[in-house]
């Protein structure tokens, strides 16, 4: 029998691996996209080729959005200074109509391939207030996805997950630790050093690091600077 | 008092121009974005340009999208014959989720813009039977665009307007020619030859022609090969 095909959405960074590996789990031939968006840590490319070879892959596709044409976030405008600090509401790494960008381009990979699942790492409790990480939000582009698409007027229907959406971050990392993931191939930082090392301080390496000791698993980030036990 | 900005989708064919007029007529400040997704007719390009500068625009960008990655559509895939008869039910030139990524970008500059409107050409007399063309599949969008915005979240609204959506081409071009709009710069062509000449014969030339036919006006379009009158 053929195995059921979904599009997983990855960065390189800790929730997408574990999403990946939860689809392989589920049994689903992957086909790996990763979108480079002129983000900072273009870095991000290397992990998600070294993670989408050692978690074995049907197919891994990088290819190329200018979302920082416009800039609009900490991510992409590269004036603007990643914040070491809790932000209050929306943080301003949130990247405009980012995720609405990813999936749709993982739909249109998703119809070509025949994919009717596709698959992305948000997460709602370590995401703080990005918008387009709550499940409302999900359920609204799983219907455009309906709508838009010939696969959706004949009747098939395509399906979001978000497998991480609820988990805290030591939830996930046990359970991709379970499903085998090196995390030390991946790579979570918004900002890393040149050379591929996690700055230590933005809110990715915070939650990262914070989630790897709630979890009681040894961190295995490589840091740019020696951070305080 | 300053003038609302919206985001105009632009191709440089005949329904975004159009399109564009009428965003101006309705007195919005007009930021027109232009999508090089690796399609045959990169000729489209310099006609935007040409459009944007003769309407009058606030800012033109234009950007690369790489949904020629997978082909998937007659429009990206090289390979792919580009059909000179009517199709039934969905035709090949359908991009797969083509409206659903340009929509998503358009919505992430209008995000960082301040800008709440979007318009697009989507048409659904003239454009057979694209899924991402119908009045359910803009709303379902629109809720997407509220649900995943920052906007969104403290209650502004974003609105997508089609305005061509229930007008033949014939109504479309009586409107435009009324708005000021210059056709002979515009290109509609699906595969037009190296110099930017229409081929007169793919749907998107036969539609247009027989716009002009039955509105009465006289088609300004360069064709390559001399049509039978």
């Amino acid at each position: 029998m053929n195995q059921k095909k979904a599009v997983i959405l990855l960065s390189g960074g800790l929730d997408s691996s574990t999403t990946l590996a939860i689809a392989k789990s589920q049994d689903f031939e992957c086909y790996a996209l990763t979108i480079c968006y002129h983000q900072r840590n273009y870095l991000e490319m290397e992990s998600a080729k070294k993670v989408a070879q050692y978690l074995g892959v049907a197919e891994h596709r990088i290819i190329t959005l200018e979302l920082g044409a416009w800039g609009g976030s900490a991510l992409t405008d590269h004036e603007m200074v990643v914040p070491h600090t809790d932000p209050i509401g929306i943080p301003i790494t949130y990247v405009p109509a980012r995720n609405t960008i990813f999936l749709s381009t993982a739909l249109a990979w998703a119809e070509v391939l025949g994919a009717r699942d596709i698959f992305f790492g948000a997460n709602l409790v370590d995401d703080l207030n990005y918008p387009d990480c709550r499940s409302e939000y999900i359920e609204a582009f799983e219907k455009v996805a309906n709508l838009a698409t010939r696969a959706g007027v004949e009747g098939e229907k395509f399906s979001v997950h978000a497998p991480l959406l609820k988990l805290t971050k030591s939830q996930i990392i046990q359970q991709g630790i379970n499903l085998g993931v090196d995390y030390s191939i991946t790579l979570s930082c918004y900002d890393p050093s040149s050379d591929g090392a996690a700055c230590g301080f933005c809110d990715a390496c915070r939650f990262r690091a914070q989630g790897f000791e709630e979890a009681g698993i040894k961190d295995v980030t490589r840091y740019s600077v020696s951070l305080p036990e």
